[in-house]
């Protein structure tokens, strides 16, 4: 199966990545038995091949404000029970979810003392009263409402849907909770999955990429521009861009490290491979707009072309070269508009944090002193 | 009037711009009198302050192809009579042709010796019979027919239509033919048009990205992180960009110089504005993007705001900074969307050409000979 | 004449330009007569043609503290007398001040209440007494003492040097004083050089990166290499950033503004200019090394070509183009040498003030609220 | 040991790691012995550790000629003995030549059918008569010729020596000859070279980079900045560019394949990590120079500290941050120059071949077909 899109288990991989160490050093630390309704529930998952993501990103409101003074845009507890707890609040960007079987539901951020009943881990089952999913609604969406059969470009995986999943007052009980107000778990299993996911992501920027280097070769093909050298050396640029992010995710997981059984990428490859994927993403979308020309966007529908009285001149007008019918040229100029203007260069840019974020990261992570010292001896200072 | 999007007359104003010089060398050169149709057309316009735009771009078919082996991807004449000439072929890219009053109507490129057939510019009119418009399709022009009050994120200006025109064997009369194959005539009038374009063109930018400057700001205002400091330097950043377009069209036009009567740009600014256009134009959408975070492309839909059973959730959770609505938050969360997803940037890209086509024009130029003197005389070569 | 690198002088033109202002407005603020003080020198330096430049950056020491914690790291005032003010202190970055008839010493940035000490402007002689020059020494100085014909790349114009001035208590008679202790005046000068000379700077970009087209150009040919596509293309690149640096300097003149009788630049083009130039130059600097190779880096030395015994060989093998000779072509390399390995980038960068702070001003001048607007009325908010 | 800068052994590495398959396959087509030679001689280099080059890039003159109409600018045989081979030619750019046991001479280039002449390989010693060594001569080489505890910035390792080799008709035996008059055998060894040694240069840019964020970091310190977020945040990028680097060097090792029983990186993987490296290393040299400001090229210099009339003032005015000396601050000052004005940028673009080789590589190594064929399916086309 090829999807040339998110296929949006990536998330609850790294979920299950990260809370695995996490909640052993958490046991560690309590010695509460986290990991252990944890590795029950994995069992689960594997057994019945369950899709899973992972629901991070808080609402957060008024970004000037600490989540004490406006609790219900951080998910916290509005009541705790013998069997479990009541959760409040609201996680949005997040793919997949509605259609997963597992949804694990993750801490947005590290909080301070005092903020402790933000400090929460659990996972939540489509089942769960309360839970409910807000669907994301780009031009896409709209486009998929009205059908057709390649008019969006990618008709049988370009579906993609992010959403909103509101917790209305859900209930979970304590086997599902596996990390509860504490802010070293949380710091724990929060850096785990940032560098789990950057690691993952850069290695599917490579997907996608070789997608769109796919149909700018198509593209040129039905244009008869092959053979113009400055159009495939922007191929040749795609090309780089899609195997240096491919390389630096196989680095990552090469030079990773062990973390409580569990294998974990390296922290600053992974964080790399983020900044390099971003960037990358973006030249690709740029190479693939020169190469394609402006009809991706500007070109009459599937409908116009199907059309009984205008259809036959559409046809015409639309053929490029002998190798393709009118109709296969239009398919891939609707792959490439799919590429160029949906939300991917937006998800390559977030997903997984924002590059300031893993800048800041990659500061932290470093061995400055190190670095410092080998400057020092160099210049005998 | 503040559009936030294309107003669609430039390019009219740019024909304009190059049939006034060229049609008048041609007369001199062959004691025609093109020129005073056109100017008869041209008082017709201003009197009427008819909407004018420019139809360049021939379907072209494969690439690799001369004219004459696919005469029909190229517009030209197919009957030549007393009163006027009929003509076949089809435009892409048109952007409002089908809402103007007159449509200019361009050769695509330059044609060597024995294509003078498709060596042609004249004027249609939306009355003129066999003229054809086919709507270009995107995901806004599907959001747009789903309506809404600002689920289209710009609705008062933001339906932007772009179209392909066929010219079913169309009759244009003999004064509304400004260039009959005349390839001298051809290349003058393209050379204009293309100068006049990217001047306007890198100018044009500079609203566009004010637009997205205004939103940037709106919206780090509604999170509560207006006073983030890397943040505002990426509003800095972009008003640089800005800044640097408007700057480079003005340096344009003020340089420019005299052509039969008319003022035309600085050639070499004109396609330098091109180039940073186009360069800028994409740091703007990503340092937007880095602004707004991943909420443009994740967004609920105002429908899902005025729903009767989840609308209180979804306004509460989409809940920024107290000083503006939830309603007010999504409005400028929409307009965010309009410009990272719609097609402005391939617009940019593409529009007057391709950044290749300007990198090739300031080589031709450019006077190399006088810059490599300057560098003999220093180094006494 | 033709310098192949900086002239020096602008500096000089930007004190005059922002000294003419501020000592207007600070006369009328306070009905002091330093207008008419400077007045009085500008005459004699125009009627003199005397070469000017303006000395802005104190040293500053730990940039953590405020100037009254380490008095000595900013110029200052160490003596009032009837007949002047002895002044301490030292600047840095100082091209061609040592070889100057007048240097205006400007402060380094804006000083708050209580450091009235630091808010001074005046003009120094060479014969001033306790004036001392230290010279920069980068690798280019060591080239040039070491002399040849053109082993240095640019041997005519080439021998660039920036100083650094100490002030060991200097006196100053106060008919050269032109801000004593003003911290608004201090302001005014400040702004006004800044966009002046960020102007000024924009455009001497595309006179340096002129002189590196035209050395491409040359290599190319003496390589043999004239004729390839992509190569010529990064030609192209490099007049497009040439031009464009001077068109936004064209155009921030255009759109300037009246400054109590003088023509100020229009203040967010020139810091536009500032940002474009500076990337751009990065670039340029990139695109003639990959035009060159690396032979730039790697040649033998004139001195090789020249000796007896080995002289043969290496002109044998420094052949390229019959259209060159062997000299002719090091003359070339050596020339390119000059400019991608001296101080031309780092001048670049920092020359006027960093792009950062560049970016500061265009966040403070920009019209923000107009801006917002603008969207608000679009979005109906 | 930490160099801080080129250790030259990578290239005879490389050499090694190439010459081993290349010979072995040669020998099974042809029956020869070249495998054998070749490992008497490595072992020999093992035992001894000696330090090996690599010389590949001929000096070839007016590249719009092929070989044969100027044989002398590419190196080939001028007399076949029965006990070896007499060369010409000479061989440009190579790194630390002068100074190493062995230097294997591999060719430049693939060649075609007639130009077997040119299709060698094979080692040369200091020792073998005819051979001579031009040095490169920066300004680097002037400032060392000068000498100075520290003026030279990296005074232990900074005197990087690259240099021409003259072969003035040198006798090559035959057990030191590799390749001879082979179209295929070049081919080979010139890809699993280009493939090595962009692997390597991918890794060593790695440490080129920790080098110069070492020095960023004693910089900020030094001038009291280490504060600064927006400084960080560039070292921050430093940080990432460094890691992508070693990263996808780390991912190219990692998905090798096996040759003729030697491990070659892989090669899509290698020729990405060539592009990625330049990139990032000009970024580096950028963010390196927005931290350090300008004084990396106007400070005074080491001679000036120790002078006995003016030193004092120099020390004075040079101090920043109370934990560094005046002469600390300047060791950092002077090693930061080194970085941004010496050969490295050009060497980090033209080592192991241009940017622009390496893409026309990802051109040609990509499964292209592949891709489109993924699309197809996507597309149902």
């Amino acid at each position: 199966m090829r999807l040339a899109t998110c296929n949006y288990r990536c998330t609850g991989c790294d979920a299950i990545n990260s809370l695995y160490p996490a909640t052993k050093a958490l046991d560690k630390r309590l010695g509460t038995d986290y990991h252990e309704r944890f590795l029950k529930l994995l069992k689960e998952i594997q057994k019945n091949d369950y899709a899973c993501t992972a629901a991070l990103t808080d609402v957060k409101g008024d970004r000037s404000k600490r989540p004490k003074d406006e609790r219900d845009m951080f998910i916290h507890v509005v009541e705790k029970r013998d069997d479990g707890i009541v959760v409040r609040g609201a996680k949005i960007h997040q793919s997949g979810a509605f259609a997963a079987d597992v949804n694990f539901v993750l801490p947005t951020q590290t909080f301070r003392e005092g903020e402790e009943e933000f400090a929460l881990a659990f996972a939540v089952m489509p089942s769960d009263k309360g839970v409910k999913y807000i669907l994301q609604n780009t031009g896409y969406q709209a486009k998929f409402r009205e059908g057709g059969d390649f008019e969006t470009g990618n008709p049988r995986y370009g579906d993609r849907i992010t959403c909103t999943i509101i917790f209305d007052d859900v209930f979970i009980p304590w086997e599902r909770v596996f990390i509860y107000e504490d802010l070293k778990a949380t710091r724990d299993v929060l850096t785990y999955f940032a560098n789990s996911h950057r690691c993952v992501g850069a290695a599917c920027k490579a997907g996608f990429i070789d997608s769109m280097i796919g149909a700018a070769s198509l593209m040129l093909k039905a244009n008869g521009l092959e053979k113009i050298p400055t159009l495939r050396q922007k191929i040749g640029e795609m090309v780089g861009i899609s195997e240096a992010a491919y390389g630096i995710a196989v680095g990552a997981a090469t030079k990773g490290y062990e973390a409580g059984g569990s294998w974990q990428p390296n922290q600053l490859l992974a964080n790399a491979g983020k900044i390099v994927g971003v960037d990358g993403f973006n030249r690709v979308i740029m190479n693939l707009t020169e190469i394609a020309g402006g009809i991706p966007v500007t070109a009459p529908s599937e409908f116009d072309l199907k059309n009984s009285e205008i259809g036959e001149l559409v046809k015409k007008y639309l053929k490029g070269s002998e190798s393709f019918t009118s109709e296969q040229r239009l398919k891939i100029i609707k792959f490439v508009e799919f590429w160029v203007t949906s939300s991917h260069l937006i998800g390559a840019v977030h997903g997984g944090g924002s590059p300031a974020a893993a800048v800041i990261f990659l500061q932290y992570l470093t061995n400055l002193k190190e670095k410092e010292e080998a400057v020092k001896e160099n210049i005998n200072l």
